[in-house]
């Protein structure tokens, strides 16, 4: 067996050389082999559930929670939602080739500047298994050669998927290493990965803090975060407040795991007497537990005090922050320095309140009367996302298919020199 | 004295606290802003010729090379570039605040993406004192603040200039923390300000190729380099040759230090015969060494033979290596193999040939029939850049104010909440 920098040095050049192929590949033939991958997946169904097990009784015997193991599962359901992701990919646009702009310069050249992918993708992430096919599918049809990089958690399942998502690609006349995996579980593996330079042009990683960390530490290779989810719906003195407990609750609890869930509600002082005990009553009644400021349990003592910790904590769970504010000054300072540039909500009738939150509030989304919950792609309208980045360069909030292409320039000249 | 640690950390929060400032200042604030730091390089220019005297007299000294002294001068026509640079960003359109696309969907949320500065950038360069004007002025027009580290040899100058520019932001209301010098010349300042990830977004190195290397290596922060140009022209068998001399000669001698100059050529071997002793001709009247693979010296002789360094060499000087090809595959695979994905070109009347070598060539501009050297922001009609990204993230090519910028999503609704 060759060392683990060799075994992932190889992975990167065949990465590399199938990345080549894929940028010139045909809508058609990208879109053929998703078909194809999708059917596949339905076909073998039973041999996925079979390597399934052996995570799933491995995590059994190792006594992982309940919750971690529902992640890991891949029961009909997860394999029917897999198909149907993979199908809806193919039925996205191809970004590829779009032309961005198109112009002539006083010489006569002629400048095009056209979207192209952005070459070899690494993905890193965590336990569910079906990250493997969702990512596998727009890296390729946004012309990407992707190396996939699971959790340890779920190698067989990864396994088990990733052969017949090749197969299925090498079928339809892509190469077969357009998605590789990682079958190493070692982690010497992933720090080769991060400095493999030479043959993967960005790596995207998806999990915990503690893992997210760890790449932006180690990688030398330019890194897409897909990081905390501190998110604020801010309550103004003019909101109506029917609407603002619709929406608190909507961002607390119909998805409280996720990164888009509000972990803080901020409220207006001169409406707080009367909206906080009305929200509290909601909430609880939702299982949600409330950690107040001084100014929050005056008006709601049975409230458990925040400590300083509570501020700009992603709880990823029933559990809300409030604080009370005297104006919306006070709110935006407070989602400046507690906030992680992810989502933040308003609620108010004040246009200019409205529009002073939405300009100065710095985060990849701002909603003005809107559940924190709709920073997704699919809500937005783009379709299916790799992820929803947290960083300030290249994309922000939903990656979708455009967002994992870049652009060349093409110059079409009759012989111009520069002087 | 501080720690170089707790002295770039205060520059790091002084630097976050004024982007806020400056994300939401208006243009004419800005404007005003460049133009005034203009007439204060104008009025101050003998304070800094002065300053500038001091790293010469240093420079000569320690016996650097005349065109490192070159790089260094501010004399009377570097200050007036510097000045009608900073004129230039003046004119130039806000990139803030432009609407990218708007669009409402089935629910009723109205959806814009809206340009937004990316944050904090942190330039790392060499010699040039230029590039602290250049720099400072392209980062606050995009509203971005910037922490500046120019090469120990430019610290006074870059003394004089950054104190200058900061007191010209002030008096026209922009936060003088705008801008900032590391006015520390140890090598930690800039290992500490590489992991300064609470208070910078971005780097951005310019320089030769250890120094892009060190950042690239050290930086947990997103970095766009600006990297090696190794640009081909290959001249197909359907070439005009009169202008794919014009072109070649453009190509490597009008500027032969910059990165878009060519630095291989490679000819079709049914006109090689024809082509290189008069292309050979007019390089070397212009000084320009040939090195040959065995094809282009059967063909001219007495050309220097060139080994397996010379291929991928980005050499900044008047040498050129050359290759005959058989055919138009093996230039496109050379160049993949060889290049640098900077600038590359095809000369050929041949449109199918042109066509597949725009398609097939991968580098951040392909050129038909057109000089590698238009590779510039100035050129394609952008403006000033900042220097020419060889990354495949954010931007590629030429980097000028829309690619100092990011986007938010602002999400208007009516009480929206997630199913």
């Amino acid at each position: 067996m060759v060392g683990t920098r060799a075994y992932v040095e190889d992975l990167g050049r065949r990465a590399r050389a199938a990345s080549a192929a894929l940028a010139t590949a045909s809508t058609e033939t990208k879109n053929a082999a998703l078909l194809e991958m999708a059917d596949a997946v339905e076909r073998e169904a039973p041999a996925l559930e079979a390597a399934n097990r052996l995570d799933l009784e491995a995590a059994e015997k190792s006594g992982v929670s309940t919750a971690m193991r529902q992640r890991l599962a891949l029961d009909k359901k997860a394999i029917a939602e897999i198909c149907d992701g993979l199908r809806q990919v193919a039925s996205l646009p191809d970004p590829v080739g779009e032309v961005l702009g198109a112009w002539e310069r006083p010489n006569g050249l002629r400048i095009s500047k056209v979207r192209v992918p952005i070459g070899v993708i690494a993905m890193i992430y965590e336990a569910r298994p079906n990250v493997t096919p969702d990512a596998a599918a727009l890296c390729i049809k946004s012309g990407n050669a992707v190396i996939l990089r699971g959790g340890r958690e779920a190698l067989h399942s990864n396994i088990a998927l990733a052969r017949l998502l090749r197969n299925a690609a090498a079928a339809k006349g892509l190469p077969g290493d357009s998605l590789q995996l990682v079958e190493r579980p070692e982690h010497e593996a992933v720090n080769e990965l991060l400095t493999l330079n030479a043959y993967i042009d960005l790596v995207i990683p998806r999990g915990g803090e503690a893992l997210i960390r760890k790449v932006t530490e180690l990688s030398t290779i330019p890194v897409i975060k897909h990081y905390r989810g501190v998110c604020h719906v801010y309550v103004d003195r003019s909101a109506d407040l029917d609407m603002a407990a619709d929406i608190v609750v909507n961002a607390k609890v119909q998805k409280p795991a996720v990164c888009n869930a509000a972990e803080a509600l901020l409220v207006h002082e001169e409406i707080a007497p009367v909206f906080l005990p009305r929200i509290a009553e909601l909430l609880r009644a939702r299982g949600v537990e409330l950690r107040g400021d001084a100014g929050a349990r005056a008006i709601v003592p049975d409230m458990k005090a925040a400590t300083d910790d509570d501020w700009g904590r992603e709880y990823l769970d029933l559990i809300l922050a409030v604080r009370v504010v005297r104006n919306i000054e006070e709110a935006i300072a407070h989602i400046a320095r507690h906030g992680s540039q992810h989502s933040d909500a308003i609620v108010a009738k004040d246009t200019g309140a409205a529009e002073r939150f939405l300009r100065e509030v710095d985060s990849s989304a701002v909603f003005w009367n809107a559940s924190t919950r709709f920073n997704d792609g699919g809500q937005f309208g783009m379709g299916a996302e790799i992820g929803i980045s947290t960083d300030r360069i290249h994309a922000r909030g939903p990656m979708a298919l455009p967002e994992l292409t870049i652009y060349k320039y093409v110059v079409r000249g009759t012989g111009q020199v520069r002087e």
